[in-house]
């Protein structure tokens, strides 16, 4: 942790706790970045046993999820922590369930990617949904390499980049309007696509939503339902 | 409050401040409930007016929320509370989130109700919208009231109703693909009407999430990811 320095505390129990903390989201974002490419290669490779082993994954996640919200109670109640400290704790209640909620969306698709599995694939092999999926994958990760390093810059930056991902789901979903129109045999697959694709751009926002709780977490400013613009302008008064 | 007792407190300013967080949160319920019911009204009357207001009015829940998680970090931070108490900071802050989630799909739906304003009307006027749209506003509303009166029974009762939104949007859904699929012209349209009923599934899916705090708040139990009739049972275990 660059920003934020947990080793100033004369309790060293109490560092202890928050450095398993910190390491624990990181492992849950880990879990779920792997749910992710899974659930991606299960469609774009119509793999169906990999789409079935990401539903049955799902359950890790949550149980994270629960133990790391346990976790937070336990130290909010014997710790007392504050200023800092607490605010570390909030964002990490906060971000566990962005986090369970990227999870459930790589569960989604790779529901669809088992219903897909079975059908006729198109000649681009879904190569719509990979793209948009590369970006919401590297949206992921980076979001998780700031909450590593507890960097707020980074995170601003990440956050400013979701608008991307909106644009291509928005392109993407023209796209798919048009196959159906073509040819409407194709309706109930491509609304399969089009969940899939929803999800992908679902999963784009938590990741903003946790690069809002990270520049939070570092500035104390609630940045939530702020433009990223003015975020970038409140923190270059700051520095 | 029926169950939790919040006027045990020595500290007499103590009470005060929950009390208000407790309204506040109420507030904030009433609210995205009006915002879902005018966004309902929008698409089912085709007033886009109505639907324009409720996406202008969307700022104020995020408002709300942003003031809510200060006023909870401000009580963490000052008051340090246990049990209880801190229980409550740690569901009304989740609570709150989902609310505002709730408030971001009625704002959805605000704007698909503005698109389809200007659109041929289908003979039934939406009917299956307005169907689901109730079932789910009747969730929020009996949520509302449970989170007043500290009910986890009631909470229960109302989680395990989730399922039947689902399944209701399940059978919403297979008819809007017949719609699709026997007219492509319509094809455009009906997404749009898509999109606002997987809304509604989506807020049944939020007013189960608050619900689960309830019952955690009550019972001390985090019951997030366990099926309604282990929580029964669990629950009647206790009593």
């Amino acid at each position: 942790m660059s920003n934020l320095d947990i080793n100033h505390h004369t309790h060293k129990q109490f560092n202890t706790e928050l450095k398993d903390l910190h390491n624990q989201v990181l492992a849950m974002g880990g879990l779920v970045e792997q749910q992710l490419a899974d659930a991606l290669a299960a469609l774009t490779d119509g793999d169906r046993t990999r789409g079935d082993a990401v539903n049955n994954n799902d359950y890790k996640v949550n149980a994270m999820d629960v133990t790391i919200d346990e976790e937070c109670a336990q130290i909010l109640a014997l710790r007392q922590p504050a200023a800092s400290d607490l605010r570390f704790i909030v964002s990490v209640i906060k971000t566990t369930t962005d986090m369970e909620r990227i999870g459930d969306e790589a569960a989604k698709i790779a529901r669809m990617a088992v219903q897909l599995a079975d059908q006729e694939r198109p000649k681009n092999n879904y190569a719509e949904i990979e793209h948009l999926g590369q970006k919401a994958q590297q949206m992921v990760r980076d979001t998780l390499n700031a909450f590593a390093r507890t960097d707020a810059e980074a995170a601003l930056e990440i956050a400013q980049k979701d608008a991307k991902v909106d644009r291509e789901y928005e392109a993407v979903l023209r796209q798919l309007i048009t196959y159906m129109m073509e040819d409407p045999r194709s309706i109930r697959r491509v609304l399969d696509v089009i969940w899939a694709a929803r999800a992908l751009e679902r999963i784009g926002d938590h990741a903003k939503n946790i690069c809002e709780y990270i520049i939070y977490l570092v500035n104390g400013k609630d940045v939530r339902h702020t433009h990223p613009d003015e975020i970038a302008h409140e923190l270059s008064k700051e520095n």
